[in-house]
């Protein structure tokens, strides 16, 4: 850790709902935030996705809150009865969760200039723990809230999104991984030996290899990662070179 | 649990890959493994994605092989230096990872017949723990495995639904979950308090409200889950009374 010359910077998702293990709702926030995150210089280390349980929100939070610098969730802070993200939220951080006096006044001003009731299920969307502070919701007003380590933002995705691109900013964040990508015309058995050369020799890179079906053929993309841009170049010339050599044995043309 | 009047089967979902935690890939496969556990009346329960590190996958197998009746994992089971699985799950349970020689033979006639080298990479498929049985995979031959409650899969999504196909089958399913959903025009911030009561009559079934944003106006869609299908009708008898209720309230259309 202490000699690392670049700092990282560790995160972890929670997407939070019944609806995404029952498969109703295919999740679409996890893959947008991993790639916010990668863009960002944090490494996404691990997600999860639990229902609507507080223990459960609860067991997971304290899990991941205390293993990563940052936690994102997603889901859970809308104005129903299944809607228990902020209650979870405050008990794991062993909290009072509270209607928010500013939250409150920015939800009553929103609703009262669109003449809509501000009943008890809206007035909801404006509790969250003790301390926490909001994360502004341009697209439909009721605020996330940072508590800690962790980010509380809405399942809904364009919510999600615009609340991501508010709490970006305002993160730390690391040393950039940089990636540059191969694509092999052989399946992943014909160049796995030889790939697993490269990667030996080139500790300093992540070299992932990820395959692809035609339906009748596989191929390969190879994805090199690092936050050294002249290492994932070298890595790279030996990677196409190896592709020459596997399409000259297996008689095809070179790469 | 020995009252339980219909078995619950719980699963949790193990999807492995550096890939899905940068972003570079969006997960098809757990959305897919939801929503077919459920026709089957098995319970999703929990999702993890780890990255390609021993460490991470063993120790989240361990953690979900003990609290659920299936995990079922996918990623990692491919030719090549990053995948793992095959290694981490025989860790996990504490046996060796070897050639499975029904595996070898499988893929060595499989290979020879499209007169492809049957090279060290593609040997690397038919490891498996010691004792584990194979997945049948008619897309690419390359076995997944069981061993215990774990059922490894690959995470090429054509191949992860193949696989599953030909698990299914073999698992005890659980009483089937019954649904039924109620279009609402309201937003949830008009009909959270009133669905709560109704949510709170009837404790025999679970209540699911999902807001919809237009880009103008939020809906919701108001999902009533049930192993007990007169249940079902009983609460959705409720929420439309609630609905039309609150429409008149509004002095919109009554729904």
């Amino acid at each position: 850790m202490s000699q690392a010359p670049a700092p990282t910077v560790t995160a972890a998702a929670l997407a939070i709902g019944d609806e995404l293990l029952s498969g109703r709702t295919k999740d679409k926030n996890i893959g947008h935030l991993a790639e916010l995150l990668t863009a960002a210089g944090i490494d996404l280390e691990e997600v999860r996705i639990v229902p609507d349980e507080q223990p459960r929100i609860v067991e997971a939070l304290n899990a991941l809150r205390s293993r990563y610098d940052y936690v994102f969730t997603s889901g859970g802070i809308g104005p129903t009865h299944d809607d228990i993200t902020a209650d979870a939220v405050a008990s794991a951080f062993g909290v009072a969760c509270t209607h928010d006096s500013k939250a409150l006044e920015l939800l009553g001003a929103h609703y009262a200039e669109r003449g809509m009731e501000f009943t008890e299920a809206r007035r909801r969307m404006a509790r969250m723990p003790v301390g926490a502070t909001h994360i502004d919701n341009p697209v439909s007003r009721a605020p996330g809230f940072i508590i800690g380590n962790v980010h509380v933002m809405a399942g809904v995705p364009s919510v999600f999104q615009a609340m991501l691109d508010n709490v970006l900013p305002t993160l730390k964040s690391g040393a950039k991984v940089y990636s540059d990508n191969v694509d092999c015309p052989y399946g992943e058995g014909d160049i796995g030996g030889p790939l697993t050369a490269v990667a030996k020799a080139h500790p300093d890179v992540n070299i992932g290899s990820y395959p692809r079906f035609s339906g009748k053929k596989f191929s390969t993309e190879i994805v090199i990662r690092s936050r050294n841009q002249d290492a994932i170049a070298a890595a790279k010339r030996d990677v196409e070179a190896m592709l020459t050599s596997v399409g000259s044995k297996m008689g095809a043309a070179a790469v």
